[in-house]
């Protein structure tokens, strides 16, 4: 039996994974490095694409993103996909959502099946089966399926918009201004700290889960920072200062010739343009930080919670994010492509279960994904019964020292950049922008599809400074990479109306079924 | 403006390509030759997978198997999958169903979604998009949805199942006989012929195409025959004897170590022990032959009719095959694999439109497959506007003289043989049996989940008798045709929420929604 009775699901937005110190980074984070040290850091997690929607979708229905077909971040989630929140359901279980998921909902499904949009069977398919306490995206103002705008008004915000007019916004000497403009994120944010997303977040959550008592219960708490606007509320937006941020990754083929074609047509998008500058990478990187020491702060103060009210010794605590970002490396910036700064996350797995004791604080090298959160909530709860079309494992047998045979040795994301302007730059059609990225502990290539691929030495080169996609001496590990990928496309779970128990119960028995063909 | 308002779509089950005269084959068949006299024979029409249920669904959603994960004949259609009748109701109109579609309800995601079961939206999605006007698949006994058990009732046939006892019954000297048992086939069924399956289904045909008067119609006329059991009516049970039923096809690999380890593990099916006897496939081949001959007689009466009451000047029409059969061949019974046998069906289009004139009793060298009759049934009907998620293309512009830009080059069929005892024999898991053949003017080659793939150079050797999947000389040739299958695994359409067209128009438009990234 294990002891695991309600799970908490931590997740932060365009988090890099080199940034916390308990991944070697510069940000001090005690909170997240006391959560490691009670349970496994996983050093090779990736997410199934470096884009929020795609990404959070993968990790909401354990499926690739060829598989759940959300492909960017303004493509609806099928009302056919099976999430997280129906898994829970079907076991008379429920999925709270504090914060952000950017599930878009399958208007067009939900009123070709006729579903009432406003029943509660609408409402779950519309939120990706979350039942949302508080829905917030965070990249627009927050919207009435959020408390946080009331929040901020009954808090002396007056504007019909607090978010724009405060939370992302600073009052220099010379007025007020946005922090949609970059040069302004040095400032501090128009809310008070305790006023602040990730605080008003923190707080939906702590009253949630108290308010459950000792029921069981699953929660979404998800943060919309750092994700942009860059905005820190005092004092974490003079925390860090330029000197504090690190090198900056630069490659010899950066904007040259040599340069993979997708990657120079990303340079022409306004984020790149802007963090090509190291001025801007420097100004900004600190707001970045600090948003993160903040978000840290926040979980120091969750955790501290869980631990007053004994729920430590019961709750499975993930912390992981759902990307990274580029922050100026390469001369980039914002997400997308297939370096790890963007698609390699942070990951952290507490299992309260006694058989993990062996495991904690330790590093796990093995890959593992996104697509893996879903089997491993329902194994963690005693739900692995439940057959699931899901494509990833779960991670409860890592957690507890075994290593299941034929774990995968390879780890795989995907991009669809249709909606990006570096499609026009390319000239390509909606449908013509597809990549898929295989990563093993040697080598990353990626499949672009009408150009030719990308490949890194991971052993040579860990930067991921030099693409070999174009060197002939590399022929035949491309070859091989390529093999990966096919074997990974076919075997894709097409097959979603049937499980395999079912097949195994019905194989050969057509004659069963009054079917006699083939006799003589 | 095309002259279309009717469509007609004739599916014939388990009919193979070249049996039919106007292809080359032994049986007379005078009223499809005269169809292919009058419209366009499709010399490499391929079905998507070699089996009733996948291939059918990727006729009625344009889609492939991958896409539409209907895998085998009992894997229910997802209710998310868009078929003909959804696309045609959307304009307004519906397709009605005379026969079989072997549409498995996905009565689980219909629940889910709290559709009412008997509402017409539930009726519809049971039905795979069509309005069963007769709904009769053909290997059990007919259910309520035909009326095909009450109209024998009616002519004399007295029983509970009339079908079983007198359909696929005979009755010799020594009493009745079931039909099931293959060597009973030379014998007349029990019913009169204009009783039988073929009689009766033509007749419900018939009868609503009269009743539809002026009203533009579309109409599937889906023949269980000449697929078994193979139970003749007289005169057709005789028709044809021993010495007209040609070659039977054997490769120098046939049962041999050099055989395809899943080809082989076929034969351990009854089907295929029963024919690989060559007694036994010179019996049955005479009674196929007749249900095939059976076919055509009904089609030149169903044809007359649409000619007197002038419906051939407006109809589009198709006669095709959900896949062919062995019938001994290679020592196979029954079908799946990839032969052309099996995949390469009879495929002939007539289009009413004077644009079509040129190209009246042409064949058509051109790959053609399934997924391409939903948008073509669209195009003709003037509803091309529709946007769908099929993978096809519409055969129109080839109908009409003119070969559109970058047409395939290549056919791809799929199979999924978990249901199949075969997949014991190899010790394999219900979700480790997938294959995927690309075919193209020189090539065919089958990629096998967990085995070596097939290679069959169709230049020197048409009839397939020398499997080259193992021989060293041909990798060159066996990595070109993988890497077909790559680019077409990758280029499945995963996205089926939004449109190309809806991405185009929002393709780099964050800025109007309010989302200011990148901005310094």
């Amino acid at each position: 039996m294990s002891t695991v009775r309600n799970v908490l699901f931590v997740m932060c937005d365009q988090l890099r994974r080199d940034h916390l110190s308990c991944f070697g980074g510069r940000v001090h984070t005690p909170h997240i490095d006391a959560l490691a040290a009670r349970g496994v850091r996983f050093d090779h997690a990736y997410v199934q694409s470096g884009v929020c929607g795609p990404s959070r979708m993968s990790f909401y229905t354990g499926r690739y993103m060829s598989s759940h077909g959300a492909t960017w971040n303004s493509v609806p989630l099928s009302v056919a996909q099976h999430t997280l929140g129906d898994y829970l359901h079907k076991a008379g279980r429920r999925i709270a959502l504090a914060g952000k998921t950017h599930v878009i909902p399958d208007e067009a499904g939900i009123a070709r099946l006729g579903v009432a949009r406003d029943s509660a069977r609408g409402t779950l398919l519309a939120a990706g089966g979350f039942d949302e306490i508080d829905r917030y995206d965070g990249h627009t103002p927050p919207g009435p399926e959020s408390g946080y705008a009331d929040y901020l008004r009954a808090n002396g915000y007056r504007s019909d918009d607090p978010w724009s007019d405060f939370v992302i916004a600073a009052e220099p000497d010379e007025g007020i201004v946005s922090g949609w403009d970059m040069r302004n994120v040095h400032l501090p944010s128009r809310v008070a700290e305790p006023h602040s997303e990730t605080a008003y977040m923190t707080d939906v959550a702590l009253r949630w889960i108290r308010a459950q008592g000792d029921t069981p219960w699953v929660l979404h708490l998800s943060y919309v920072k750092p994700h942009w606007p860059y905005m820190a509320p005092a004092p974490y937006h003079a925390m860090f200062r330029d000197a504090d941020t690190g090198p900056i990754v630069r490659g010899p083929q950066d904007g040259t010739a040599d340069e993979h074609p997708v990657v120079r047509a990303y340079r022409s998008h306004d984020e790149c343009r802007s963090f090509s500058q190291e001025s801007v990478a420097r100004h900004v990187r600190p707001a970045y930080m600090g948003l993160t020491a903040q978000v840290d702060a926040h979980l120091g103060r969750l955790f501290e919670a869980l631990r007053e009210s004994g729920r430590l010794s019961d709750t499975l605590v993930v912390f992981t994010a759902d990307h990274g970002e580029f922050m100026g490396d390469r001369g980039l910036g914002e997400k997308e492509l297939f370096y790890d700064e963007v698609v390699r996350v942070p990951m952290i797995v507490v299992d309260p279960d006694s058989r993990a004791d062996a495991t904690r604080g330790t590093r796990v090298a093995h890959f593992v994904e996104g697509v893996d959160m879903v089997p491993t909530f329902l194994e963690a709860l005693g739900l692995a019964a439940i057959e699931t079309y899901c494509e990833g494992r779960s991670l409860l047998p890592l957690l507890r020292g075994e290593i299941p045979a034929g774990w995968r040795d390879a780890a795989v994301s995907e991009l669809d950049y249709g909606f990006r302007a570096a499609r026009r730059v390319l000239g390509r059609g909606p449908g013509e922008c597809r990549a898929f990225m295989v990563r093993t502990s040697e080598w990353k290539y990626i499949h672009w599809e009408g150009f030719r691929p990308q490949l890194f030495d991971l052993g040579g080169d860990p930067l991921e400074l030099v693409d070999l996609g174009a060197d002939a001496r590399f022929e035949t590990i491309r070859a091989q990479m390529r093999a990966r990928l096919f074997d990974w496309l076919a075997g894709l779970r097409r097959r979603t109306t049937l499980h395999d128990a079912d097949i195994e119960r019905r194989t050969a028995t057509h004659r069963s079924r009054g079917i006699h063909i083939g006799i003589w």
